[in-house]
């Protein structure tokens, strides 16, 4: 209840959103159509629900994930809101550039719409490194500096190296995670110690569950539901939904397990309850391409979360000690590491399957440069954009603000005492 | 936990609950039977995920919308409930007399049920006007009144103006909230001054922004279904998923941006985010036999949260301090405001695209008639159900004892330290 | 805050999850394998948003109804999820024991693994009987056991008297029911007064009131999925559909009228509204192969509602003083008898519909037997696992750290006030 240290967002908050959603409707009206006449319609109503459960992921899922701080909720869900229905806008532009260069338009279905949505994912994956230490504005250039960069980077890698669209897609975990790391390492020190407000309670901890519970039971229309567009014989996608599926269910009975097994007191620890048993979607996801087998799906669901939980207790210290990273989140243990090693299953996989020794190095040569070109990539802009992040003119919020909703909501008819 | 200033319901509600269920148990035995042998069964299974969301978006989205109140949260999902699970079987029975007549028999299918939801949607938006001054009797009465003049409005749009059935549904924006608002000028003078418990907390506001989340998620089916159900070529149902979405990516970004334009201190509104956000949905709903193309969309979106956010900020406190009239949940601004101004944005969109003056002429006479009926219709009916709510025998709650869920709710197990 | 009355969970949890899911993944190495070139893809992807439903009344349906006590809701949802992750694997292998005997291999598509997210609904509500009184140890095996004697139930019913698959599966009720009922017996004394712990605040009771809602709008996927996956003619499914809907809708206003009705203050409970409005959908469940009429299906609603409110108020605590028996979650109420008058509605139906009186002699026959064979099987099993859980050796918590998260949750960043 102390305005005077929360400057007001009115200058630059209010022109930014409203500047640039009337910019998109003006491109909107040159450039974007919808796309009638489609043979395409029948898979799209087939599919619609599952383009529902990834919308439910990244809207209400990544929302509530990150309302687990107890003075941050609001942000944490508005601001997730917010920075989702402006990437979306901006991803659908990006993605479309190359049917505008040739089809002088940019359509609209429900695929781009969903293509949209992972973009814009991996933006909200890379905003959970430097959640409650940003105001608004920042997110919002993130999220349109990380989709406009995911998406240059699909772009080389189907350019280039002539990978699939559904592999380089499938990248946004690596992509957000590395960018999100680097970026809040620029951004920001390290606070000195444990931050006051830096706190969960028992009740934003069930809120933030309930965004955990979401993500994981709809994980499997995520890395399924484009197959199924794009091949309307239905069989990879059921396949893509049952290995997610395993890979969840052994990534959530590992996580427990090692999360106790690595506790100083033998208990459970929430935040690997409510992050690392999705580290088997991440991981299994980035290594589709190559799992035809449910218990190879489950190994991956394993490994994946003994990474992430390992991770998440012994590298996230590390990375704020000695390398004064400050990672709200855990995006390193809960994306970037799981995600790096479905890429390194998907190599595995897919070099023990060839049969001609060339293919396979060929194929190792490829898949290297992949991530090469990703993590760099992702890496360099988030340097970039956490210098640019710090410029004062966009008024970063001093130590004393950060984690603290009352900095950004008006609370006029909150109870006095809760 | 003052037994003492709160009435008993048993003689009351009970009766109520009980007598009218076994008189729709009669009802269904002599006239209601379900649809078998259909040729649109799986048209009716394609479109059962898009039920859901509705449905969803009935009871979830409106009833976790309504616990915003810290002391009033059980009773605000808790009645939704309630009513929905009351109405529905109303409005079935409604919607089902001319089959009746005709046919002998009112049929149940899914594009029944679904055309019931959408009655209760419109009584439940009424119900947000008077919420946490009313009493659970109050309530079923009122969403009884206002389901049947919902639907009796429908037939006399379609009976004496030919106005299409999927345009009279559409109107349940504007039916509830004029509804919802003369009833509770009527029935309730407003409050000396703020009301004392009529205050939210951290918590409660994120369980109603979970319900503003759901309703702002499935909003495309809300507008799609329908259109689905009644052309199976699917490209009406899919172009409406597509400017639904369009229209509330836009309506949450502007929301957003007018909140903190006009917020003294330059910060987010929660009320703004929580409702305004929404009002995109509920105009391109009313408009969108006339929208075709995505920036149409997002220009709708774009007046309509504007309009909201505008209205919630300008018009709410003078309706509450000139009028007189208390409005809880804001339907004005949120359901009213944004409806109309879809109902016009049909009419400029049908003006300018029809080529002979004439016809123009025509179709803005019987739009104008739609509309007038409409608000005429739904603001009498709201004056005679606030007049009869009034009625002592109801014992409506003193105002101590509003927004209280003490009231309406035993608590034996209610930790007593919070 | 006190580690000394909570022994470490390390030497028996960790272990036990890791060496079961390395188990689990080995089985699945050997034995099996993704079904693919099946003919029924499209029916499964059709069927997939369903099957989603179940999977979201499982998993967090369950889950969020079980965080109502206000110092145990992470262990509500957070075992949830590990139950239902660990038992769903297991599901999978004891389903398919009879075709890998037949083909060699256990096959895994959506059908396999509905009927393990079904069984597993069986395990949670066997739990709910002891939530709060057990550690995360106990709840495995609780599940392993319950699960196993699920199937083998299902078997032998299928086997010696012909019923059929779909109506043995809709047992899992009763069988959860009168599992965890003599489990929760045989397991634990009731508590000599009250337990202070156990109890609820407003917040968690909202959070419960939202595990309600996704059961309640989600219960006519889990009746009409397995009837649609078995026959594509898609008419038993949406007239299964069409019946839970209804009686779900009567099941809720019975229930608060009977709430309020037996009520010495004549308001509304809590319980009530959160448990007793679901009992329409588990008697609609089993009676559902002669439910073929709307009022049927209503007074079936009605019924289930009235056992299930009156048995919540007067059983449950008959049940505490006189058998000493603690139902935590009143699983017999809201399980057990609206499952056992489901059954007796099923046979009244058959009976009265069969034209020929040795038929219906034969059908009562060998439905009685059905019943018997599944409670007593249940009741057995539930005294021998509740004997093996009082075993010391997997340390049974203290009186005094029931129903309380520490005992199991690391709460390092915890706000302390609040």
């Amino acid at each position: 209840m102390a305005p005077q240290y929360a400057p007001s967002m009115r200058s630059r908050l209010a022109p930014l959103l409203l500047f640039l959603q009337m910019g998109f409707i003006l491109v909107y009206f040159f450039y974007v159509d919808i796309e009638r006449h489609s043979d395409r319609k029948k898979i799209f109503i087939y599919y619609y629900s599952e383009f529902q459960d990834v919308h439910v992921m990244v809207v209400l899922g990544c929302g509530f994930l990150a309302t687990f701080l107890v003075r941050y909720s609001f942000s944490g869900a508005g601001f997730t809101l917010l920075v989702a229905a402006m990437a979306v806008q901006w991803a659908v532009i990006l993605n479309g550039v190359e049917s505008l260069y040739h089809r002088g338009k940019i359509w609209i279905n429900m695929r781009s719409l969903l293509v949209a949505e992972l973009c814009t994912a991996s933006s909200l994956i890379a905003i959970g490194a430097v959640l409650g230490k940003t105001n608004p504005v920042h997110l919002l250039l993130i999220a349109l500096v990380e989709v406009s960069g995911f998406v240059l980077n699909g772009w080389i890698l189907q350019t280039f190296l002539q990978v699939r669209f559904l592999n380089t897609i499938m990248l946004l975990h690596i992509f957000g995670a590395f960018f999100g790391l680097t970026l809040t390492r620029v951004y920001r020190r390290a606070f000195e110690q444990q931050h006051e407000k830096e706190k969960i309670d028992r009740k934003t901890g069930l809120f933030s569950l309930m965004g955990t519970l979401f993500l994981w039971m709809f994980w499997p229309s995520l890395n399924s539901v484009l197959l199924g567009l794009d091949h309307p014989d239905f069989e990879r996608s059921l396949s893509a939904i049952y290995s997610t599926y395993l890979a969840l269910a052994v990534s959530a009975v590992t996580a427990a397990g090692f999360s106790v097994l690595t506790s100083p007191q033998g208990k459970l620890n929430l935040f690997h309850i409510q992050r690392c048993t999705l580290a088997g979607g991440v991981a299994i996801g980035v290594a589709m391409p190559a799992v035809h087998l449910p218990w190879v799906a489950m190994i991956i669901g394993f490994a994946a979360a003994l990474t992430s939980t390992l991770g998440s207790r012994y590298i996230k210290p590390l990375m704020l000690f000695t390398f004064d990273c400050h990672d709200t989140c855990g995006v390193l243990s809960v994306h970037g590491l799981p995600g790096v090693m479905g890429w390194m299953v998907h190599l595995l996989l897919q070099i023990s399957e060839s049969k001609d020794l060339t293919m396979a190095a060929r194929f190792a040569a490829f898949h290297i440069c992949t991530l090469l070109i990703t993590v760099s990539l992702s890496m360099i802009l988030g340097v970039i954009t956490g210098f640019l992040l710090k410029w004062n003119i966009l008024r970063p919020p001093q130590d004393k603000n950060c984690f603290d909703d009352q900095a950004f909501w008006e609370f006029p008819h909150l109870a006095v005492k809760k």
